[in-house]
């Protein structure tokens, strides 16, 4: 058998930035600006107050900066934190291939280190975008049947980015990033059994906090397996009944997995995407109002009524699980944003009224991206509007403008407007930075 | 389904002291004191160096001891460090149900506790043997079909019971003993393809420190799923192809796993430990010396050759892999400790000229804790004993003296005599003493 992990050890090693493509370096600046956003926008969650509740009196000295917020902690405590932020509101970045959101646990990660170690902003854009090839490639390799079996991929398959992203920064040699790699494998964790609770977004955090402790490790020669992709007792074995390693190790430096990586323009899941994004279009054309409508009706993927068929939401996270909440939401505002899932929202009169109107019908031939939306106006009128491929998908991926538009709506929640602005030009000019850490120090309270 | 996760928090939450026979504390007493002369005596191990070098910079403040050293870190940080100390020998406890090492997630875990927080000898002990419970009803959930896929079960099932103690000790409500084994298990980790290196010590110490912030977490009321153990997408599902759950909740408080524990006498993997046992006996009754020795013929369980069989060891941890060795250094030592697999003493002239004339032979129908072992002498004489139970074996289980010169031998190389004697007798006394932290502050280097 190929040597698998020493393989992609090496190439993760031996890969100098002016080896990744222009546009695959873009992708990485928007990668970042999105999971900048959703961290800042997620930073004052009750779930962020309990674990700093719980983890504060164990920190390290303040190295770096929890976003969003005044606290700080050491690096991995911060990586932790951060990771946990940026994936509280399910409104980050989707590696489409393997359900992976990919930024997560490696932004927290090498963000947190560059506040401990000086980073130039290049150099931490290319660390970003070798953990996310290392992370996607593992999960390609893996994907669906680890997936299936009940495994939170963004968790198990984050924590070798995070590892790999880090020790390129530390500057591991290769026997040491097999060691990185074997270290970070050896702590891969996290169940689908946690979805709907805070563990959900732990997952990603605690894959950034362990890769970085799997890379310092590694740095001082603690050894691990050199096999730990590939071993019949390696992940790939032991995380699932299938596997297919040239999907790791297959045209590296060729194909990359960070040019297809999504971003999500609505605070939910990805399936009820298409629904909200044809009848957003509808209000928008023919200027449509609650009062209007006698009623709506979807024509939608199977998956879309399975997973989020919740008919009558109490809550805000309830909210998110139910497309006909979703939809009357977008007629109401134009928007499913953090805010169209607020708990007011979703017990307000004028949804509810308007939500029970919606009925949503599954048909097999319809993709998971695709979507039917049919308006009945109590005038008689018909509107209708067929989403071939959904807004945030690669076939109709968001613009600049939409990424800005997200970005905004998230982080001037939480950051004052000027503030929030000098942090997206910091996001964006990534690449030109001297020293990545200014991106953290602009993201805290003052 | 029964609520198994529920059932086995509740239980936890409710037992008493008083609850728990005389003959299990007991057994809990020697298990702290095995556990702290592994980790003593381990203290010096280069694994502990690197991973010292690597964390240290990240440390919160010196709130616990590192045993038989002079660090001080955080709490998180201490358990992670002393679970490596203990398992680096290989030369901990054993649940021989499940080859979990039970002590190690769990004691490292409660007493750097108890020098964060007061707490009495009684509650750690109490604390310790309750968690030995969740982690070995757990692994007998699973066993031998979690293990044979190659998840180091000691890590695995270490984290709930690191969770399940700690939490114990912090008070923790039924809902946030389910929410605190919620979130230890979706941190549960480790491959049996580590074995070998240093990750295999690292997964008792990660297991320890997970379960503290697993317990830290869930006293902030931070969720997790309320069923982590029997829920489709949850542990006893994920991670084994098969599970009885009876083995959990049934006999709660009547079978006591914790009693079940054994102790190694020898400081290798435990399928050569009647093989040693018949040497050293036939050694001592015998007066042999290795110049008297023609040839040495042993009778063994297949498992013998196939984890021991190295002929030509060349450092002190091959060395235990090999039976060969094992018996040659038992007859010229009289031991098998630690020292006996130093990296001189396995390329010393004498013990390489015994370890060559050394047979075994592998039979179905030998039990594993069970030898044959035939020594030929020069003057034609023929010796012969058949150990039907290793000593260390539930069988034949250790002596209290037997212990006592086990954690003499481990823990005097690190400690002067008079603070190990002392430190031996805290660890008799845990039960009475009124601050468990006495008993980590007497194990440090001054």
């Amino acid at each position: 058998m190929t040597e698998v992990t020493r393989t992609l050890a090496r190439w993760v090693v031996n890969c100098k930035p002016s080896d990744v493509p222009a546009e695959v370096r873009q992708s990485g600046v928007a990668s970042f600006l999105n999971w900048m956003g959703c961290a800042v926008g997620g930073s004052q969650h009750e779930t962020l107050d309990r674990a700093i509740a719980a983890l504060k009196p164990f920190s390290g000295a303040g190295q770096a900066s929890i976003l969003g917020r005044k606290d700080r902690f050491d690096v991995m405590h911060a990586a932790l934190l951060n990771g946990i932020s940026s994936h509280v509101f399910d409104f980050d970045d989707t590696h489409l291939k393997t359900i992976i959101h990919p930024a997560g646990p490696i932004a927290s990660a090498v963000l947190a280190l560059a506040e401990y170690m000086p980073i130039s902003g290049a150099d931490l854009l290319h660390a970003f975008i070798l953990g996310i090839e290392v992370e996607c490639r593992i999960g390609n390799a893996v994907y669906p049947a680890h997936y299936d079996i009940g495994w939170h991929i963004t968790g198990t398959a984050g924590v070798f980015g995070a590892a790999a992203a880090v020790g390129k920064l530390l500057g591991l040699d290769e026997q040491q990033m097999v060691w990185a790699l074997g270290i970070a494998g050896t702590q891969s964790a996290g169940f689908r059994e946690m979805f709907g609770t805070m563990c959900k977004s732990f997952h990603p955090g605690r894959a950034a906090q362990n890769g970085i402790a799997s890379a310092m490790l590694a740095k001082q020669n603690f050894t691990s397996s050199n096999r730990v992709l590939e071993a019949p007792r390696g992940f790939a074995h032991v995380m699932s009944v299938s596997r297919n390693f040239d999907e790791i190790t297959g045209k590296l430096g060729e194909v990359w997995e960070a040019a297809l990586n999504s971003y999500k323009p609505f605070a939910c899941g990805i399936v009820i995407h298409p629904s909200i994004d044809g009848c957003i279009q509808l209000r928008n054309e023919h200027g449509l109002k609650a009062g209007d409508i006698a009623r709506i009706d979807l024509r939608v993927d199977p998956l879309v009524l399975e997973l989020t068929g919740k008919r009558t939401p109490q809550t805000g996270l309830e909210g998110k699980f139910s497309v006909y909440h979703s939809c009357a939401a977008a007629i109401v505002y134009g928007a499913a944003g953090e805010n169209e899932y607020g708990d007011k929202v979703v017990i307000d009169p004028t949804i509810i009224t308007l939500r029970d109107k919606v009925t949503a019908v599954a048909e097999e031939d319809i993709r998971e991206d695709e979507a039917y939306v049919k308006v009945t106006l109590n005038d008689g009128r018909v509107l209708e509007k067929h989403v071939e491929h959904a807004i945030g998908s690669l076939e109709r991926p968001m613009t600049r403008a939409d990424l800005i538009a997200k970005f905004d709506n998230l982080v001037r929640d939480v950051l004052p407007v000027k503030q929030a602005d000098e942090l997206r030009e910091l996001c964006w000019q990534l690449e030109s930075l001297k020293d990545a850490a200014d991106v953290a120090r602009k993201a805290v309270l003052s």
